[in-house]
């Protein structure tokens, strides 16, 4: 329990002369601890993980952690947006009609996989749905229903156009969200497959159906 | 937190005149205290209920629920059992060459889609991974193994019998079981569509896939 006292690591020394509370070193920080508690939630769940763990696990007080993040909370709420900081991005390519329809649902499906994947999305993934509630001003399940709006409205542009069959939009991303947030848990970098060859292999079966065409 | 005491339901009365511990009246009961664990686990978590509660919501005494279980662990195996007692005959049938391959995966996914949607598999999926860890000698894991496995081999004969397309097996596998698993965390009964429905989508999607052929 006690790597903490007199030997907190570098990265975490010095913040004291520190005026500004926000600038490039500060959010290196940040960052290093929203990357700890991303991996601890994921490994162990959010109701058991105590921000104590997280200062052990880095080395310093709870006190110091406190200079960075005013609860558990917000870093579950945090490591959403660091697990996907651009949505905007990834939403706006979706609505580009001058991209082919399948092709976005690919780049969608592959940015998903990848962002899912990340220490920050393995911990959404794995915590479950109770913490996510907790999360300020309900934005997780916010986000969440952007991404899903999403899928949904490409679904019926592709319906609406011909490029699919007249499938219902609310099951296919019930279908595809469920195959993806089911992949962390059986995922494991650096094997036979990468995260965007799952993330292909989803689209192709999705697409083109397993039976021969 | 006190409706116990003297008021125990008549379900559970008498049990002190009962000379075998097992018996039609010891079994329902015993599926009482199932049924309302499964309930608390899917609307709490596993590790935030405690047998006391289950005690309390049944309005017994801690004391006789350890007459039916001997500890939490064990309950969440038996919701498992409960959850898909004819695991045996889904998976008979699975590799019972005589009904069309197709017409066996369909089977399955209804009878996946029903048994992870009643009360018992609803806690299964709702609980996570974590718990199911605990249960006696890794049992649940091996269940979910077998369902796997049966899937996979339906996969490979029908790439070897040319009714698939060359898939993977084990990314069929992965995006099906994902679908489901994401089912009991949406899907509400008595709303437009039943579980039955939803495993038909999902298997016509995949069978046929979502572009016109």
């Amino acid at each position: 329990m006690n790597r903490k006292a007199n030997s907190e690591p570098s990265a975490f020394r010095g913040s004291k002369r520190t005026r500004r509370p926000v600038g490039p070193k500060h959010e290196i920080k940040r960052a290093a601890i929203l990357q700890k508690a991303a991996q601890l939630f994921a490994e162990n769940g959010y109701e058991t993980t105590s921000l104590d763990m997280i200062a052990d696990h880095l080395g310093i007080h709870k006190a110091t952690l406190y200079h960075y993040v005013p609860n558990k909370e917000t870093i579950l709420y945090e490591c959403l947006l660091a697990s996907f900081e651009d949505i905007d991005t990834v939403i706006d390519a979706m609505r580009d009609r001058s991209t082919p329809l399948l092709d976005r649902l690919r780049h969608f499906v592959q940015a998903l996989a990848r962002a899912q994947n990340n220490d920050f999305g393995r911990c959404l993934v794995l915590v479950g749905e109770r913490p996510l509630a907790l999360a300020p001003g309900g934005k997780i399940k916010a986000f969440q229903r952007r991404l899903d709006m999403a899928l949904r409205d490409l679904t019926m542009e592709g319906v609406l156009g011909g490029q699919l069959r007249p499938v219902d939009p609310s099951l296919v991303s019930a279908m595809l969200f469920g195959a993806l947030n089911w992949v962390p848990r059986w995922f494991r970098p650096g094997k036979r497959l990468s995260v965007e060859d799952v993330a292909d292999a989803f689209v192709d079966m999705l697409v083109q159906g397993i039976t021969p065409r």
